[in-house]
């Protein structure tokens, strides 16, 4: 065991490749074919307003740290208040940060086989170029190091989203938003990148949130479009997603509890929408709203063509006290078992063989993959099995949702890689990581003489190339 | 990466056998023990009427694709209407035969890492000699070869029969069948396999079909008993339990929503079965009726000895205008949650101690695997955990249901492989792939130090041999 | 494939270590780093009075087979009444016990795969120093042989203690037990073990329980307060957990059939508690009440920092019959499906952050542990994720458990590995198991280049020693 350069930090060049010499040759040549193919990223957290400004990102923490909740919430359950991170309080001091970034590098070995452990390497060695591990005895330097390059200008980012070769990016917007900066970036010749709004219309939808009258009423002004009915709801949203699609917009994303779609009568979705308007809806009463509203959205989907996809199944804000002083995605947004068949019903009855429909279907509930997601991707034209997600994207758990879907709905029925993240430095090394776990379950088909290596060579390229142009219409 | 090559279609003899090569020699000793092994086929979809016609299969299409709802249905998810494949359309002409055959060449991409693959590999090779990988350059060839080697003698049901080397084989059955064909097979001197029917009861317990009513009639017609009370009801089903004993049955199969096995009084059963006769039965009251029915069969099976086997949990039919156009069994049953502690105690209460019954519970819901099949028969001498089904008949959920099972309920709780197919040819492709993985799953025990390979090479044999014998009383 | 020495029983120095030999060479490492540490076992079911007493073993089946379900049931399972191994009857005549060993030794076939036969091959052969594999043939000379180790003054429960190098050795116990074997233990200077009390209330939260009353009742007597009110029942309680605590108690131990935890108003409280005692009250209520008495355990918790275990979702006794005639505890507890994010909400609301509390969750449903106690785990400090319990405590399930748990809450949100048993010979077998699985584990880590060696190295032997002591405070 080397004790030396046991302090340094090193990506090794065969990292997740399979360990057995026979498999892994194959693997490496598979990765070879895949390794330097620009990313397309469409879904995710980065904000446009980012690739605007291209300012440069103050200190270290600010821009790994802080806004992360994969990285918080473990250093949270290790005792680290969150408040000593900086979460929920605006800009950081150079001494905040420092000692946020020290808290990090003491409890590094929390991390410990996490994919966070993966990125936050991957990001030092390849994006900032640091070969030290973090520690407490190297915190100060590496941050020192880390602040440094973000004042170069290679380091701002649209170098960094050059340098990362990202073709594509999709952001997460609200429907009321009027996609100015996406405007702008389009116009601006001097970046060439291309940036997609995303339609995420979840609060429209949840009519029992305190806001939602407020919310639709501003969203109606928006487009123009009086939303004291459901029909005039609809409207607005139609209205709304014709403005993404004008702004080069191709999927709208869900995330509500469950994805039930059970449709109302016509006079029961405006009766319930007045009722919630006026503060008068039961809370069964808006579920059922929501199921009806998911629905019309698939119906709309069969009309503008925008990919859609669902994420549900997450209880948000777990932690009251947590939630009342820190706000959303502060770590404690927590899963819920999944449940597909039934729910998606309705809405595949109408609209599962509809040509125009593409719908990505996400969870947070492994045992959902074998038993419902690969069958119903391996049935209808229109059902995709998202990539793992959120808790799941990591090295162990893309291995067993690979094999837990492959057998069922192959390969060319899953949604290729999907980062969903707000880290703009962790873009790389998730689609290589992906791609690295790709080449590996490819390869362990090949060893077993389940596929011919041509055919795997062909499919590790469409996974990377071919999926994400098809599900998302790029 | 070879080229020219690529094209052709092989076999690898160590296909699905580990590929770290000291396991790898340790599986083939154990494969070695078991390959050449008969064929026990206790439940499947082949019909006896097949065998006893032993007409020539009229064409690859008719044999391979159109009835199989493996194939058509990633053909369908992948843009292939069902129409085009010869779905509900009775005999297809030439034409739309090699019409159809095209499609599945052209789309063969599609089905990597799935088993249809491995299936259809199998037989194109093993049983019809072909060694030219699928694809639309090849597909006429493929075509032309295999419809004329099924003109060939050798290529009849019964030769195929012989050469797959099947010494027993079940059919699937109705209570109302007179079972003439498997009694003419039996008396023809010129046919010595074994061909045992199948008792399949399902829609006589679905008080709730529309055709219920009519159904349970006719089968008293048959029975010769009054169906019109519960009490008759019973009798008749007797009455055909035992004709299906006396024709070679040694099972009864039962697939309904959920296992709920809760008993009702004798009075509220005949109130219900009397209300569902005259069509005013709730629904609530029909599933009531169902269960107990269910706990009625087991009692039925500790007296006549009759293997009983459970296949819940299936959405069937779930794309409503695909099975109004092309009717049922094609492609879209979707798996539901399953659940069998708390639904099965009614009758595990009652009989699970019975030195008559044995029972066979599947799921397609992996999660129960571990927590409650496995659980459930390390106890009860009558349950055993039935081989991997449907969705999960494939090698990498083959091997995480022998890792969840084994540890709590060892190798002799668990059926033996099972088949359930109406593909005749890809029986010894089926039973060949159980066989690697179980060689493979043993001598990753013995590779791990937990036995030794002489109790390994017994087990194999086991599995194959003697579980099926014992768990169907073969 | 060895034919003489097959009959051999040895234990290979390798085994459980991942069989490829590049990985393996790793794990041999980090297990040397581990496999002499001392054993910490805060959590299992073998009795003070057992070590008080110091007798000798009667003889193997009452040592080995009788009080051991993991055994009984797969036997049982397997045709063999449980009266015939001796179950619920007392002590053994040497007749009843020889011929339940011969039972156990000519089905010793059907433990292969299972870590019964891993526990007991390393009992006989470590402990007893055995190295003949069981059969029919060996049954009566393995009998003679290990009974009369038995009867050695080594073979006795200190010696053993001593021999198994267990630093501190939790028990299980009701909180109306005095404690006296404890506390003689304690004052013993012969004895210089550490033997610790576990605090398990769960007959005095279900007052739906037949004795419920008369229960509750009987603990006031103990602790000197009126447990005729809700107050008296938690100051009774509150009582109790001090004795422990004062007897060396670290931890309470909860095993309902959910963790349901919310609070009712204190009327409520009282309301329920004086119906349950007067016997009116409805099954609602009292899960009512057990939820909020469960809630109250954990306030308790925060105050006097007793490590709070939680082990739920057993359909206890599902076999009517056998519990009826054999008594609980006799292999037919069977696992529900599990839940805890919605069911531990309220509790982590008011106390998930409290620096008191330490809470640790088990399951028997393995899909829980990705979709909900890591990602709890990975948040609250208060969280740990319990190790693979019951049915899941065997080498395939915990590598299984690892990968599912690791990538989201890391390595030092897990409690560390946890025995639960009775059978105090298999103690050091159980615990060098799960330290060769966790240095495959980590030694896979190694081989995909996710860890240094030497954080691995630090790791493993956090695990052994760094969690045990944080989690249960020792």
């Amino acid at each position: 065991m080397p004790t030396l350069t046991a302090q340094a930090l090193r990506l090794h060049p065969d990292r997740l490749l399979p360990s057995a010499p026979e498999v892994r040759s194959i693997a490496r040549r598979l990765y070879d074919e895949v390794r330097d193919l620009p990313i397309l990223s469409p879904h995710g957290h980065v904000e446009a307003q980012l690739l605007l400004d291209d300012r440069p990102f103050p200190d270290p923490t600010t821009l790994l740290v802080t806004p992360d909740h994969y990285v918080t919430r473990l250093l949270h359950a290790s005792g680290v208040p969150l408040e000593r991170l900086g979460v929920g309080q605006g800009p950081l001091s150079p001494d905040a940060a420092r000692s946020a970034w020290r808290l990090l590098c003491e409890h590094w070995d929390v991390y410990r086989g996490t994919p966070v452990r993966y990125w936050l390497e991957s990001t030092l060695v390849d994006v900032f170029g640091v070969a030290l591990r973090p520690s407490a005895a190297t915190a100060d330097d590496l941050f020192d190091t880390v602040r440094d390059r973000l004042a170069e200008p290679g380091f701002r980012p649209r170098a960094l989203f050059d340098r990362f070769r990202i073709e594509v990016l999709a952001t997460t917007d609200d429907p009321a938003d009027d996609l100015a900066a996406h405007a702008a970036l389009r116009d601006d010749p001097t970046f060439t990148g291309r940036v997609v709004p995303t339609f995420r219309p979840d609060r429209y939808l949840e009519a029992g949130r305190p806001q939602w009258a407020r919310d639709v009423l501003h969203l109606g002004a928006v487009a123009g479009v009086d939303t004291g009915s459901y029909a005039g709801w609809v409207a607005a949203m139609e209205d709304r997603r014709a403005w993404f699609r004008a702004h080069g917009g191709v999927s709208t994303d869900h995330s509500h509890e469950d994805v039930g779609t059970e449709p109302l009568d016509a006079s029961d979705a405006e009766r319930l929408y007045s009722a919630a308007l006026a503060g008068v809806a039961t809370p069964s009463g808006t579920t059922a709203l929501r199921r009806h509203m998911l629905l019309e959205m698939a119906r709309m989907a069969t009309e503008d063509g925008l990919t859609m996809t669902l994420h549900p199944g997450v209880r948000r804000g777990h932690h009251g006290p947590t939630a009342a002083r820190f706000g959303p995605d502060t770590g404690h947004d927590l899963p819920l078992p999944g449940a597909f068949t039934d729910a998606l019903r309705p809405l595949l009855d109408r609209f599962g063989t509809h040509p125009n429909l593409r719908l990505v279907l996400f969870t947070l509930d492994e045992s959902v993959f074998s038993r419902e997601l690969a069958p119903l991707a391996g049935f209808y034209p229109s059902v995709y099995v998202g990539a793992p997600w959120w808790f799941l994207d990591a090295p162990d758990a893309i291995r067993r949702w690979r094999s837990a879907v492959t057998e069922t709905a192959g390969l060319s029925r899953t949604s290729g890689f999907i980062d969903d993240t707000r880290a703009l430095c962790s873009i790389p090394a998730r689609h290589d990581m992906a791609r690295r776990l790709d080449a590996g379950y490819l390869a362990g088909l090949v060893a077993d003489h389940r596929l011919d290596e041509d055919e795997a060579a062909e499919a590790v390229v469409d996974l990377v190339r071919g999926r994400p142009r098809e599900v998302f219409g790029l």
